[in-house]
């Protein structure tokens, strides 16, 4: 019996007007092979750091960890326990791999037109060179092809590293992490360069869960007993040199909204003793979190480390989700966000010193053309993002580049950062990103908006040189 | 003297690149003669109970009740008066249908690239056959040529839905109606499937107009006494067991916001016992009609009518116009509308029971992307209606297939509403919506997204599947 | 050594299929020559008062007075003193003007893809003839070829305008101006037409720098002594008589929102006299604001000057450029904008007027289809201004049709404005408008929603008629 194969044509996510689709193809062709740079990603380096890592069963790689795949199948109706979801409380979950894959396999149209479907295909199809599409009826077959490969050497993390032409990959980290899988890595020989990078959050944000705890442990890793406002910031002062020294090129900081506003140290010490005697209040917490943006920068002026800031998102919407799975389970919901007001204090105090490259995200594409676009193609320090989470699609960024660049420029943007935890899809992202950006350069050639000479240096741009810059990994 | 033809060519709506086009064309074809599901409209169901219904003139069938044509007009000047648009205080207003038809030809070309334009192309070319197109010069024969036809029995209400090939036709009916159209339909022998919708915001907004004598009209039809709020409750829950009796599937909810928030039996009572005062603030409105919609979906889990939500317009924005003509009569405007902390109360309470179906419309294209495709892409009862009035329109389908489907999945979205009063644009608004639903995927197929295989599937559930599911109509 | 030319394609910004594109170009033959009308924008009338008046050098043309330029440079960390922006405080900035050239030539490639790279290439490629591209190579040459033709009379200001073909040309001026130069138009002799513009927001925002100042003027150039609101009035009254008898066609607002809200004249006097004294608050400011908004409605139906909005600029953002080089440096960020509800005092009160022409801008795009077109799709006062200042591009306009005419309809739109105060980039930006307008047309052709021969009748209006008669300009 013959089944549907994968579709992935030569020239897909192209313009289908030849005049566009030759250009275009004239410039993936250039850029298609240039290595990876992923600078901004959630992928855990301990898969890297033990050489002898594997990705486990099929379903442990694609499904289970995934909250891009497993919330499409919640949002059917499908209970996370059925797809093997982890519950906080150890109660019992679905233990049958193969049971997973066929509800998977089974479900797998709800992916049609989404971005998890095109990486899914370039993974499964290309990566690990399955033929057959995943379908009801090859949900077995499939899974046992897979289970084959992910036993092969030539499919461990490291192999795949290589394989995918990785030059950089960049991990997220707690500030309070001793960077063990880092140290491993530099200490191991292996040539793959994997950097951490410094995310304050669970100790900067008062309202982060557990930030009491968090705060004790920052004081143990960094060795400075943290009592107060100034030697908190001492703390964290040692723990970016900390993560410098580890090969840190950026930090990385959430918060509900982009707020900035600079507290008197007096101010900061009054909430933070608060905070530490569990009485700060919400308001505390957003003038604290306001505040604390402000002190990266101003870090980040002094240390180099490149700030990216990814605001807007409401974490754990669904509270009986988060009670029983905990976080990052498919169910943070964006929310409108405003940009011009909350960055002015910061874009004033620091926005014009060539020290700071602020890297800015949203998830509120209305802001793009309206707030984004005008502080980037003003702000020496600021550049913007490419689109985030959601935002992560062929469409997605397609409305990125007709919204922020005729205004931004190109050259105040940063390229592509896949931000993924699904370390196989790393060159599904990284291609569907050269894709639809030479596509949308082919475009500007066809429409005689520039020309093919500079188009051919913008989509290398696109491609590897604006993120190689941007997060000055061109530097020592 | 030979006059403009009507401009109505084979393959509208489709894009020009022929790769594309000739796809679209295939997929169209598959899916342009399925049977229209019209789960959501305004029809007066009056018009098909009584088998000897006629539309009037034309002028009667497709100026007067129509606010999408005479807002237009009126945009441009021309005063309500002089279309024959009826008076609240009885007064004057223009008498001489073929004079307003006059008015209407001569401003013809306000509606060029909108969608009233293209329903009309269809309506008069293909519903009526009439060729020449309405100009100042054709006026008059068109009128003579649409007035020719419907006096012929071929062009009454009920012969018109058995030539649209409707399957199905839900109107919609306040909560105190006493469903007199309906039952006649059920009696009458008639084949036409015609059900109510249960829209009860006349009696659930406390600031709706007429609010106190539209209770005492709750307390007739239901037979219980509406005077406290736990009688209320039961007033409504019997309105909705009878419009479930008579055939409802669903019901409808507007509010200027989607707020949504529990009060207790309690504090629910003391709202409703000052509303019965006429002492209630308009914060008691807001958080009663807030507290309603959680009540109304507890109600859906109970009884299992789907329910749909439509928030966002300003009504009666032109207060003038209201005080002279009443209620839709074009001057309603949206404003910018919040779902993701609104209707957290709601979706945390009921959003993951298999019972509820909750589908959410929105008139602010900037929460698609950003709130309700994730929402509807995580919360198992929600899904996303299709776009929506101002939005029902070729640009308002692709933006909303453009934001909404890659994140939501096309099977979190239901298909199409024509949500129509217009009985004869019914077919030009389902045929424009599966013109522009099969290029959309036609364009997913050239761009190598998804196989044609894939593709049409997609296009039956676009055109029809979707919605006969989301409105369980494929259920006794 | 051979250089790198302008890429200016005869059929640039068309759509890439031919079919779209054969269309497009019909249409653009049938209307690239029509004259322009240029009802909104910001050229020194001086320019064209002074027959000997000349551009000065290249750097001072193209650089030195504009922000859309130096902003980009700026961003990408070349300070305003390299360019030679003038300070405050007379401090040094360069002087070298062929450096200032080699720097902005070595940064060219900065615009690739954005509108003001279009324009450069349609001013420096068409209007001054110059073939070679602009690189750091050709930097000098085109500068010497630059200056040479610059010396020539048919590069005068009053030459252009003629070889522009501008029909009329509107500038922008304070209510304290005397229009010297406009008085000195209208008697040199010279038959092109010049138009003011009257601009009160100098006066009538209590929050505008010097406002007290302003009001001292005020006084002295209308001869009305203004110590109080009704002398305001009177004050602003005779300024608007003098600018109508001075050919103007149009008023122009802007302010931070669009507010509107009538005070009586006892209240709107209490905030004036706060005002003069020097203590008015903010929420003065915002409600006096609202208030003039509506009186100035009010003198508009009264004398029939056009009305025009631009809501939503949060001017001057970057405080240290304010401080050291002023106003308009490229430093004013749109923030999020409400119409509905802001509005809506307004429009009740002077919305359905015959006698006013109100015509909205806007910088945030999510109200055009949510709020914008609504309105003006049912006010017969209002009427949408084009794509503004950040959305004055290719993508903009884009956006503006296909979020607007849907709705509004195309005839409630106002054709183009440049808006610019660069002189010569004025054919520019008309040609980059009306072949986007002509795409955007040939593409409802190709897509079967208009037909040809109403597009032509569209291309005309965009291009040329819309405008005429939104200005008033077809009549005395």
């Amino acid at each position: 019996m013959s089944h549907p194969k994968w579709y992935l044509p030569e020239d897909r996510y192209f313009n289908p007007a030849p005049a566009q689709r030759q250009v275009a193809m004239r410039l993936y062709q250039a850029v298609a092979n240039l290595p990876l740079i992923s600078p901004h990603g959630h992928v855990d380096p301990r898969l890297l750091a033990d050489e002898n890592a594997t990705f486990g069963t099929p379903t442990e790689l694609f499904i289970i960890p995934d909250h891009y795949i497993f919330r499409m199948l919640y949002s059917q109706g499908i209970p996370l326990e059925a797809l093997g979801v982890p519950r906080l409380d150890g109660g019992p979950v679905e233990q049958d791999h193969r049971k997973i894959w066929q509800i998977f396999a089974d479900h797998f149209y709800l992916f049609r037109g989404t971005p998890t479907g095109a990486w899914l295909a370039h993974e499964l199809g290309i990566v690990f060179g399955i033929e057959d599409k995943l379908t009801a009826e090859t949900a077995q077959s499939v899974y046992d092809e897979l289970e084959a490969r992910l036993s092969q050497p030539e499919f461990r993390p490291r192999a795949l590293f290589e394989r995918f032409n990785l030059e950089v990959l960049c991990t997220t980290d707690a500030a309070t992490d001793r960077l063990t899988h880092h140290q491993a890595l530099r200490t191991s020989g292996w040539r793959g360069e994997v950097r951490p990078t410094f995310r304050p959050d669970a100790v900067v944000n008062l309202d982060a869960p557990h930030w009491r705890e968090n705060i004790d442990l920052l004081s143990e890793v960094s060795g400075i007993s943290v009592e107060s406002y100034p030697r908190f910031i001492q703390a964290l002062e040692q723990r970016r040199a900390f993560f410098k020294a580890m090969g840190a090129k950026a930090t990385d900081h959430a918060a509900v909204t982009p707020y900035t506003a600079e507290l008197s140290v007096a101010e900061a010490d009054i909430i933070f003793q608060r905070a530490l005697g569990e009485r700060a209040t919400d308001e505390d917490a957003r003038r604290f979190t306001a505040h604390m943006l402000m002190e990266m920068a101003r870090m980040s002026v002094e240390d180099g480390l490149v700030m990216q800031l990814h605001p807007g998102s409401v974490r754990d919407h669904n509270e009986d989700v988060y009670r029983r799975h905990g976080k990052d389970m498919g169910g943070d919901i964006p929310q409108a966000t405003e940009f011009t007001h909350n960055l002015r204090p910061l874009l004033n105090k620091y926005g014009t010193d060539p020290r700071l490259q602020l890297i800015v995200f949203m998830l509120d594409e209305s802001t793009q053309a309206r707030e984004l676009a005008p502080l980037a193609g003003h702000y020496p320090a600021m550049r913007l993002g490419p689109p985030w989470w959601f935002h992560d699609s062929i469409n997605g960024m397609r409305r990125f580049f007709d919204r922020a660049i005729e205004t931004a420029g190109l050259y105040n943007t940063v390229g592509f950062n896949d931000d993924t935890r699904a370390f196989a899809s790393i060159p599904a992202r990284h291609d569907l990103w050269r894709r639809v950006a030479v596509d949308w350069i082919a475009g500007q050639v066809v429409q005689g908006i520039v020309d093919e000479g500079d188009a051919h240096d913008m989509a290398y741009d696109m491609a590897y040189g604006l993120t190689k810059r941007a997060y000055r990994l061109d530097t020592a």
